[in-house]
Order: C-alpha cells, then structure tokens, then sequence
C-alpha cells in the first residue's frame, strides 16, 4: 500500500500520476472503512479524496497555507500529512478529532467548525504574509454549501479587493447537507454548464479570477489546475466539479443521508444501529406538519439543516411552499422569521444551538427589538448535543436570554414542550425561542397549561421547605432525583420548582423562599456564565439566601464524555445533595 | 410651498413632474434647515429625496411596502408620510426619531438601524403576502455601502431563489460612511459605467432581475424605472446612481464627513460646536499610528467606520497598507483578525460597541477557539454611546464576556487603557478586548501596570471595611464618589476596587473579603443579565456576603436621557450610597 509510506506531503510529491490514482483509491478505501464502523462525514470526505491528493502534490504545505472550510472534509489531508494511522488502525481512530486542529498538525491552520469561515480566515493570514514580506500561497478549501452564508460573501468580497495572492478551491458537489438553497446556486449551475464560460461569475463579479475544473475526481485535471494557478499575484477562484460520496454507491444515490453519518454497515449502507424510536426532532416535525393542515399562516423554516426538525425529503415534499430552506444562511433565517411574522404569517425556525451563535444582531434587531411573533426552536442545547468543541451547545442561554423582549422557554418533557411549542405558534405578543429538551424523550405524562402569555411565572411542583431546587429544563429530572436524595438523607423536603422562563426572574415566587428557605439552588444544562442561575444569584444578592448556581464552566471543552463533565462540575445527583446539605445548618 | 400640503402619499401623487421638482427641493432645504440645527444624518437623505418622491409617487404605501435600510436614509419618507411638521417646525424636531419607526407611522415597516437587513426582511414580507395570495409589491432600498454585509448577500442571494415579487432599490452613490471596499464594488462601478450593461452582474449572478437608472436624481428617470417594474413577478433590483449630499456643496465635497454630523453652520459648513480637546478616538489613532512606527506586524482594521479609532482620510494615507478598512463586513473583521494573528501579524480592530453585536460566532469560532492573539478596541459601550434603540451600546458585557478564552479589559481612565491597549498588543497569548472608556477623556496622572497576563487580578485602590464597591471601568470614578458619601455619612471607610477584568473573578482577592466585608456593590457601564455583576453575585451566592448589582436594566430604552436612565436604574452616587447603608446593620 502506498498510504503506509506517505508521512508527510513529500511522499505525495514522489509519485506518478497512476500511484496517486491508487493512493486515492487506498484512501477512500480506509474512508469507508472507518466511517462504517465509526461515523463521521462520509459524502464530503469522498468527493474531495483527489482534490486533497493534488493539493498537496502541487503546492507544499506548511510553507503553503491551506485552509479548510467547515473543515469535516480533511480527513484525506489529515492522512496526508502524518496521521494516517488514525484512519487504518481501529485502535488508534480517535486520535483525530473530526475537524482541522493546529494541535494535532502543523499543516492545520484552525480549528474550524462552523461554516463559511475559511476565505476570510485566509484573507488574514495572505494579509499577515504580505506585511511580512513572505512569498508562500495561501489557499481556503470551499465547499459549495458554505458559499450560501454571508461570511464566506464577505470574506470573497474582500479577497477581490485585496488583489493579492489567494486561491480559493470551490468544491463544488452541488449539495449541502440537503441540497443548495439561494439564486446563487444558479450562477454555479450556469458555470458548470457552460463550463466555466459563462459571462455572468459571481466569483468574477466580486473582483477575483476564475478558472473552472470539469472534472474534480480527474488527478490531471486537477494537478494542471492548481498549476496553473500556484504563486499567482491574484486573488482566484479555482471551481472545481466533484462528485459527493464518489466511489461509494450507497453515498452518491442518498447524499443528503450519507453526509454525515452513525457507524453503517459497508456492504448495504444500512445504519448498524437502527434509530431508536421517537426523538424530539422527528416529533417536532410530525408535530409542525400536522398544525400547517390547521394554521394556513404557519411557516417552517431551516437554515440548511431541516432533519433537525424532522423535516425529511418527503415531509419537505408534503409542505411544499410552507417549508423554506434558505441555505446556509442563518442571518437571513432569522430576518426572513420577523419579516415573515410582520406581514402576518406564523414562521418557526428550527437551528441547532450551535448555530444560533450565527445570529446574535439578527435576534437583537431584525427580531427582538421589532418584537414580531416568530418562533425558534433551539435544538441541541446543553452538555448532550454535539461534544466537539466547534458544535457546542451550552452557549445559547448566555447569548438569547439577555436579548431584551424574547421569551426563552425551557420544557421539562416532551409534553410540555408542545404546549410550549403550541402557545409559540398562537401568541403574537413576543418572539419566542423554545428550548428543545435533549437527551432522549421524556414522556411525563402530566398536563401542562397551554398559555404562556403571563411572563416568567415559574411552577412550584414541590412544595418544601429549607431548600428550593430550580431545575431548569433538561435539568428538571436532575433537580428531582437530588431532592429525593437530600429528602432520604436528611428529612427535609425541599421545595422543587420548574422555572419554565428562562427569560426573566419570578419574583413573586422568590420573595416569600425567603421565610422558610435558606438554600436555593440552580440547575442549568449550559454554561454558568451569563445563564439563568446568575440572575437567580443576582436576585438574591441582598438577602441572607445562600444560592448556589449549577452548569458548566466557560471553556471550550472538546470531544468529551458527558457525565465525566458534569461530574467535574459537580452536576450529580450525588454532588448536589453533598453540597446542599453542606450549607445546611 | 407644496410640501405643507403632503399629508400622505395620495397628495405626492397629485403633482405634476414639476411641482415634485419644487418639493423635491422644499423637502431638501427643510432637511438642511433641521439638520444644521439639530444635526443627523446628512449626506444620504440629501442624495435620496428624488428616489422617495417618485417611489411615493409610483407605489401605494402602505399597502405596497417600503423597507429601508439602515433607515437613517428614511427622512424624506417620512416628511411625505403624514411627519413634515417635525422637519419643519423647530419645536417638533424631537417627534421622529432617526429611523424607521412603525410607533411612528403605518408606513414605516420595521424599527431599523444595523445596515444590510432590508432585503431579508422585504422577503419576509413578501412570503407572507404569497401565503396569504396577496398582490401588494414588496420594495427594498439599500444604500450600496450597506451591499458589504454577508446577511444582505443571504438576502438577495435567497430573494433571487423565491422567484416572486420583491424590489431591491440599490442606492448607489459611490459612499459608504466612509469610501466603500470590497471587491463588489468594482462590479458596481462597471455596471455604472456600461449603464448597466456590462454582463458580469452581481446581481443577476444571484437570480435577480436588474434595472439601471444612471440619473437617480431625475425624477422622470425614476419614475419610468419605478412604472416599469412595479407589479414585476420576478425578484427585480432597480440600481439607481445617486449623489450623495446632493444640492449641499460642503456635502456634496466631502462625503464622509457629511455622512452624519451634529449642527452645522448652513453656510459654511462648519460645525457649530468645534471638537471639544482630546476624545479617546483621537487618542487611540494617535496611539496606534505611532506604534505601527515601532511594530511593523501592526495592522489597524475598521469595518467601515475609521473615524470611531480616530483613522481620519490623513491618518489612513499614512498607514497605508497597514490600515484596512473592509467596509460593513463585521464578521470578516473578526476573522481576517484571527487570520492575521495567527499569521504572526498584530491586528487591533476598532468597533463600535453595537456593532460587535454582528459577531458573536466569529468571535467564538474564528477567534476565541483558536485562541489567536487579535485585539479588540470596542468603543461607546455603556450608557453615554449612542442612545437611540437601534443603537445601544450596553450589551457588549453579555455578548463578549461569557466567551472562553477571550480576555474583556476595563480600563477606568486614559492611562490604563493605554497600557492595557499597549499590552494587548505586545502579548501572544489570548484574544484580548478592550473596552474603551467613554463619556469624556479621564486623565488620572495614575501609573498603571504595563503588563496583564496574570489573568482576573483585580487592583484594590482603598483598602477599607464592611463594604467593598468594584467599580468596573467606566463607573469606576462613580464607586469612588459612593464611597466618599458612605464614609462621609457613616464613618465606614468602604474598600474600592478596580476589576479591570471584566472576563473572569478574582476568587484571591474575593475570599478574604468575606472576614470584614458584610456588603459588596458591583457597579458596571452596561445591562445587568448576563454582566460583570451576576458573575461577583454567583461566585458569594453560597455565603453569607451581601451583594448588590447595579446596572441598566434589560430594555430597548430608545433616545433616553442618560443621567435618567442612570437614576431609574439607581445607578446615582446618592442612591448607591443609600442602597448600601440600609444593608448595614
């Protein structure tokens, strides 16, 4: 095999032609292989295999800068340049993390994660080598789907001006997670159709060159490609043509299922672990389907990723008009929302925690401080979603819940989450973001009240004394399993509340604790800073009322095992009774 | 004069051609008259009152709906919606505000003024009224400095994909605030000079019809390019070529610094009140051009607004190549930062505190991730910036300070921010923020640390008893007026704290407070959830310390009077001085 030989880019710069076809051909073998018994990013991995392999072929980095859009395409380049073991050795896979780390390579530039990032990064470090006097190239690695968002604009924008050397490779498969959205996708088809001839180039438009690829799987195609383009004095874009999945007849038929993926079996492309049973993402579609027959008004929206919200190809189908995928866009997800609300429609927006960070100024001004009555639904928020320190999703509380105006709601179980979700859609009082509970379905069997409308009353489901347990959301079960315990271990009941409004203080409910109560603790599955528990501390900061606030600590904590963080920051069951009890006296 | 007259858009619709020429100069003369008195936005009103007339002219507001960008361009809109008495009576002036305000007028569609939102939120508009099977035209109008903003790309790019009625008014008039950057512009300036024609169209390359009107001061032009596409079915931008500062010669000179100015002497151009001595924007160009001299990795970036890091056009010629302004692009900012420090460059970003509100993923992700030493200059946060709704400048705590890794100083006079700025530079190790003090230049004749890399290391200034004030940054002097008034009336000497560190606690110097401290008072320069405060409340929620927060409340408080607001938040040295006595015992 060749892989075995290949430590360093070097290696990839001795071969012809046909041994790189094979060393392709290794890797996309090791791609599978892992991939099917360890999850990751199939489809983007696969398409990019020989791209990667020219790259590294022509220019030469670390000298050469290359820099990874998303990144969750670079496993190839992480073979590459000394980490291939992490792919042919099952004993060693997570050596790697899933994206770009300067940690693990000094042939990464950033830990990147989030979208449409990596022009305007390499704008930076062009701008760096040019005050420097230095002469390397620099070249950002662009998926198609990324273009959609504003920062890649932005970045592509000033790249053109900058007028210096920056080669921008778009890879282009002609699909994000699900397919593109927004009129500039039909610029990209117009150019592959006329390959690349086309008068009208959104990349020229923008002041950079241009130079089109047909073939993107072609090594030579390639190969003369980024010749062609290496040590240019000029920004340039060079658009190459792949297949999504490429070589993987499971992945090229279904690549919005095969984008990113749990361990599969090879033979069939079959996950190896069924789904199971319901999850909150496809009740919440079932859930917004069913209301759309009822509501004409209602509008689901997503902002590239609709399984999320459970909105599979077929549900999409079934919305038709009343679906919106706007791309990877989700400034305009959230302006489209309170336009939408403003002319009198119901629009929900379903994001994933982490991406919602895309949106603080959209939240602040195109919604909140017109106060139009759209919906978000936050999913993955807290300790439980994505562990990777580029997704995580324990930063949304700090960032939505000290926005003026916006009612942030956190349900205990998947009951209350519809009636939440259900009083969200009718109201037209208030932006409303609910908090998708996460960690597996809740089924509480409890009636909840469906109105909503009088702010940030919380619910006493306990009435005790001494202690008072606030467990916020998905932390609701948690603050109920260490009251039982504190009640087992001492006698005391303490008073158990299911604050709901994340949003706002209940005072009313607050004040009286203070007669019977000397402990009031917080439970929150996010980050401690700027969450809701400090505005319980605050609250109480004049009195005698010991609070103690429980969540996790601020810092980007990377691939890690759930209960280990919330044992390190004394979020048991066991550790919050230890200390409850602590300051009882 | 025809302009008293105008009670709504039926009455502009009466005139011929020429009596709107007549008001089209009446409304211009009444916006000088105010502005010179009055001060505001100058240049882009001047150079749109043609467009407005002849858009009222041509649609029917409020039943076709016009959103303006930004909306500081939305004056003559409203003197011909029902509002000229307050452009035209002085005593009236105050009963608009700067922007588009639905309070205000059924014309106006949303509370704008963060630039590049107009067309996301038209196409909100627009997919409410297809829902609901309406006819009504949706209208856009976006300055072309606004065109710079990733989310005016999501919007044209997914408005070009809707395939439905909805019209960009693109206002181009060569200006952003200052000169526009980006390569876009290039493109503009080749469809100005084809007329249009040229085939490389940035917006068609994004699925939209376009328009060129090359007089976009000619009433008669507008109004056949208005005709023409009204009622179009297709998504259709009417690029118009303006002047801005239009018929105002001193305007029409020197574009920048008419953009928006305080009163002006109507003849001269001159301001009324000349610059009052040093402000820190000043200082701080002063400051960094004189390092660029000594540190050739130095690079000074703005987002479109160099006057706010004292970058005036002579300050930039001298920088040259080391000053960058990449127009309203805010998240690129932040990126091309992070790039160029991890290129080995030393970037210091300047940015007003409303405008960071544009970055928080940038932030997280580009930034604070990858733990690269850029540096944040961020002006007008707290109170005393800009006090219109759209405009706050007191929530940069919440957004930046519950970031990991990123360090958020609080200097409290002009010679710690100079050295915390000084070593925000010299470092390599973290992203560092600075908040530049505001409301008038403090000069203590203090000495200050030169180094800060002993990270939340708090400075006791007066060491006292039973009560300790942290007077963060900018309400520093006010802690220390607050503790002379307590000392005064109870003997009790209080201990006075400079946190510096907005970012992190200083358990060190927190922990021994609590032998002969019954009461601490935080008192920070913004909003209360999510700030500096809440963390000091969190950290003694479990113990038996007294802590009282002050802060501004969670509101969109809109052109407040800044010594009220302080008094209704209790943020007075009297009230302080009370709140605190009546805790001791």
């Amino acid at each position: 095999m060749y892989i075995e030989k290949i430590h360093g880019p070097q290696d990839v710069k001795r071969l012809t032609v046909g041994e790189m076809e094979t060393l392709a051909a290794e890797i996309r073998k090791a791609l599978l292989e892992k991939l099917s018994a360890h999850g990751g990013h199939i489809g983007p991995n696969l398409g990019m295999v020989e791209a990667t392999v020219a790259l590294h072929y022509v220019f030469d980095s670390p000298h050469d800068r290359i820099v990874f859009d998303v990144s969750h395409q670079s496993y190839a380049h992480k073979m590459l340049t000394g980490r291939a073991e992490a792919f042919l050795d099952p004993a060693r896979y997570d050596e790697v993390s899933g994206y770009t780390n300067p940690a693990e390579s000094e042939h990464d530039c950033f830990t990147i994660g989030h979208t449409s990032t990596s022009v305007s990064l390499a704008c930076g470090l062009a701008k760096a080598r040019d005050l420097r006097g230095g002469h390397e190239n620099v070249i950002a690695v662009i998926g198609d789907g990324s273009l959609s968002g504003g920062e890649a604009f932005e970045g592509l924008s000033n790249a053109g001006e900058m007028g210096t050397n920056l080669i921008v490779v778009v890879n282009d498969n002609e699909m994000s997670i699900a397919e593109n959205h927004g009129g500039l996708y039909g610029n990209l088809r117009r150019l592959r159709e006329s390959g690349g001839r086309d008068a009208c180039n959104y990349f020229r438009a923008l002041g950079l060159d241009y130079l089109y690829v047909g073939q993107g799987n072609d090594l030579e195609a390639l190969i003369a490609a980024f010749r062609q383009v290496k040590d240019t004095p000029r920004p340039t874009v060079v658009h190459i043509h792949t297949q999504k999945g490429k070589g993987y007849v499971p992945a090229e038929r279904d690549r919005e299922r095969f984008h990113w993926g749990m361990p599969f079996n090879l033979a069939t492309g079959e996950p190896k672990v069924a789904p199971q049973g319901e999850d909150y993402s496809e009740l919440t579609g079932r859930f917004l389907l069913d209301a759309m027959r009822h509501d004409p008004r209602l509008v689901a929206i997503t902002s590239g990723t609709p399984a999320v919200m459970g909105f599979s190809p077929e549900r999409r189908r079934e919305a038709g008009a009343r679906f919106v995928d706007v791309g990877i866009a989700e400034e305009h997800a959230v302006a489209l929302s309170s336009g939408i609300a403003a002319g009198g429609g119901r629009p929900v927006w379903g994001v994933y925690s982490s991406f919602i960070q895309r949106t603080y100024d959209q939240l602040s001004q195109d919604l909140c401080i017109n106060n139009n009555p759209a919906v978000i639904a936050v999913f993955a928020g807290g300790v439980l979603g994505m562990n990777d320190e580029t997704h995580l999703g324990f930063f949304d509380i700090p960032l939505l819940a000290n926005i003026p105006n916006l009612v942030y709601l956190a349900p205990t179980c998947r009951e209350e989450y519809f009636a939440m979700l259900g009083w969200a859609i009718r109201q037209t009082d208030h932006p409303v973001a609910v908090r998708v509970p996460d960690g597996g379905v809740v089924t509480s069997g409890a009636t909840f009240e469906t109105e909503y409308g009088a702010l940030n009353r919380y619910l006493v489901t306990q009435r005790g004394s001494r202690v008072a347990i606030l467990g916020l959301g998905n932390f609701y079960g948690l603050g109920e399993a260490a009251a039982r315990r504190i009640e087992a271990a001492t006698g005391i009941r303490p008073t158990l509340v299911n604050p709901r409004y994340i949003t706002g203080v209940d005072e009313a409910l607050l004040e009286p604790l203070r007669t019977d109560h000397e402990v009031v603790v917080t439970l929150e599955d996010g980050v401690l800073d700027g969450g809701f528990g400090e505005k319980i501390a605050r609250w109480y900061g004049p009195t005698s009322m010991r609070v103690v606030c429980r969540g996790v600590r601020k810092e980007f904590a990377d691939r890690y095992d759930a209960r280990e963080l919330l044992r390190a920051n004394r979020l048991t069951e066991e550790q919050i009774a230890e200390d409850v009890m602590a300051l009882l006296r």
